[in-house]
């Protein structure tokens, strides 16, 4: 085998597993005897155009795998999106350091990054591998049963929605939380795994894959109120009006003001809570219901030290070893995806490669069978395909029985 | 030992331990030979007026200790605060029943709840010991080293903090999150215990028991922006200015809005992201940073599944069984309280009784021993303080090191 140079970096939102994937990708490549270095990018393609990089040809094995135990992309991360333009001034630092596998831990963007970047490599004649290692919270990557980040980030949005439900029940009212997800549900629809008996909550899923209408909104928590003298909602940031139009947007012009947008022109849905907030005031305003409380889930769903999913941190360390070692082994170009092996009883995924561009900006959403008729919840095939991604880990609830004691004292009024 | 009847409830905000404390009463209580029967009410005084109890005298053991390892009132609560009319008709319920000890698990409301109970019993010659089992998030009871349920919180805040923190390093930029306690910033100084290393995060803190200037909040601001390129900030909810008004009313305002009240008349700051939103908002306006996020940890950081403690559940189930033990042998009164030896080296809690009227309906803040000079950090005692109070089972977070590579480009521009 001819000497090996690799580069590895971490692009787009962080998840609570995706430094399992960096150090997969590491320790397995230094099982090579002809990697002669091992690179990580600081900030993604940013680092790669900065020449901003760090040596992990030697670093100790005991601090990699506290890292990999930490959550939020330790090399740092980065939100651009490179062109063709870009990808050749990577190119120049990519050969001035003779690297010659480079390996992107990321969504679809970060996957079309590579794809890009090994177009150019091959017009150039620069003898590069690359291989995309998929993850993303948002489950939407194309080819794939799930993706790494996902299950932890869907365990955090159950637990939070267990609690929650409790917290509804014990001081009674209307609950709703917003939860990540601009295109897909998968994350909202996590909430879901937080109910164990008939009456538990969330009451209501307001997915992105559906038009959202604001009065058969109102409709659904007044009957469930009226049945249950409480509600909790879960709501996906990405909710949108049967034109596209972002459901922020709409009340927030309603109310006179404007949402808050990006560089790119999108609405900002993540890091404000004034989604919950303007469902909230529509419930107080049009139901005539007093204890209304709304939350945003906002960074703690991706971020937060210590809610992981077993079977989560294990995928995510596969698909990094599994990247490398294709990428060295056989000289595989591509994406890795993770498969579940359907034919198999109980719950077994493999993992193999798809070409870049079944993956690259593309977007998966949530199959039809996963959303109930009315679109107001998930179904039990939804249900049953997340549960065993959760991992060995879930805390349980439990709700307190008692016999109820026969009254004594005479009926009033 | 003359026969006894018990009559427990819950009162006030839930929590993650509340129901070791629930449980801890009720196993005390069956223990006791004279005990011959043990109701819970539920939705607290509420429940009592309306007569709604549960027997618990011979609910079997594995239940409870699946109750108490879960969040929130099992019982269900109430915000009822109870005035000498309203515990008039709680004791003619708690007469008809034969209750002779009656046990409230709340914070300072509650324990005023039990004073005007108490002295109302007896006026009317009704033999009733009653006692208060110390609870809240908010840490703000007097003569508490510190209350059940918030070294939980206080763990939930810090774990969210220490997450968030590597998340704002890997996409740098300000974040803003919001944290409960309107009086007492005991519960947004613990985001302190998120931080491991010199420059982590959070960067400030801002607590309620200071003035807060939102100038100076903005210079602040921006002095870290401008020493490390990113900046994590936590607010408690119930930041105010010189003349006590909040900040989330002002800047309402200021905006041409206005602030949610309760039924009280008191802003709303919990269930909202309007504080979070209205910072941000500045901070981007004034000082023209691009990548500004806000969060409001909301009712997560009280009810939240799976972040619990373990010294916490532990002392909470205590307080339940000490106040029953108490009660039930010496026929005493008031309320139980956790005090640190600080004698013993290392971590050691005691418990004992006080008077219901040193605590009820007063406000524990913070010690200016807690709070920096400038009012925008805790001391290294608040540290020392919670530390041992987070138990054992605390994830901690590892930063990649890595040698630097050096440079082969040559410099541009």
């Amino acid at each position: 085998m001819s000497p090996a140079k690799v580069l590895i970096a971490q692009g787009g939102g962080p998840t609570a597993v995706i430094n399992q994937s960096l150090v997969g990708a590491v320790l397995a490549a230094r099982a090579f005897p002809n990697v002669q270095a091992v690179y990580g990018a600081r900030h993604g393609v940013r680092g790669v155009l900065q020449e901003d990089f760090v040596d992990l040809t030697g670093e100790d094995i005991n601090h990699l795998e506290r890292v990999a135990a930490t959550p939020a992309s330790a090399l740092g991360s980065t939100r651009d999106k490179p062109d063709t333009a870009y990808c050749l001034q990577m190119l120049e630092v990519i050969k001035a350091h003779g690297i010659t596998h480079f390996f992107y831990i990321g969504g679809n963007d970060s996957s079309d990054t590579v794809r890009i970047l090994m177009e150019q490599a091959a017009c150039a004649g620069h003898p590069l591998a690359g291989m995309h290692i998929p993850k993303t919270i948002d489950n939407d990557l194309m080819g794939n049963d799930h993706t790494p980040g996902f299950p932890s980030a869907a365990k955090f949005v159950a637990q939070a929605f267990a609690g929650a439900d409790l917290d509804n029940a014990a001081l009674p009212g209307v609950y709703v939380a917003v939860v990540m997800g601009r295109h897909a549900g998968f994350l909202t629809a996590a909430s879901a795994l937080a109910r164990q008996g008939v009456n538990d909550g969330p009451h209501l899923i307001y997915l992105p894959e559906r038009v959202f209408d604001i009065d058969r909104f109102l409709a659904d928590v007044k009957d469930v109120y009226a049945r249950l003298g409480r509600c909790v909602v879960a709501v996906s940031e990405g909710i949108h009006d049967a034109s596209g139009k972002s459901i922020i947007e709409q009340l927030a012009q309603r109310k006179g003001g404007a949402a808050e947008r990006d560089a790119h022109g999108n609405v900002q849905l993540s890091g404000t809570g004034a989604l919950a907030d303007l469902l909230c005031e529509e419930i107080k305003s049009r139901l005539g219901i007093k204890r209304v409380r709304g939350d945003t889930f906002g960074y703690l769903q991706r971020s937060f030290l210590g809610c992981v999913s077993d079977v989560d941190a294990r995928e995510a360390r596969d698909v990094g070893a599994v990247a490398l070692r294709l990428a060295l082994k056989n000289g595989a170009t591509g994406s890795v995806a993770i498969r579940r092996d359907a034919a198999v009883p109980g719950y077994v995924s493999e993992y193999s490669v798809q070409p870049l561009e079944a993956v690259a900006a593309k977007t998966r959403v949530m199959e039809d069978a996963f959303i109930n008729a009315a679109g107001n919840d998930v179904t039990e095939a939804f249900v049953g395909y997340l549960q065993p991604l959760l991992g060995g880990n879930l805390p349980q609830a439990e709700r307190l029985r008692g016999r109820p004691v026969t009254k004594k004292m005479k009926p009033q009024g």
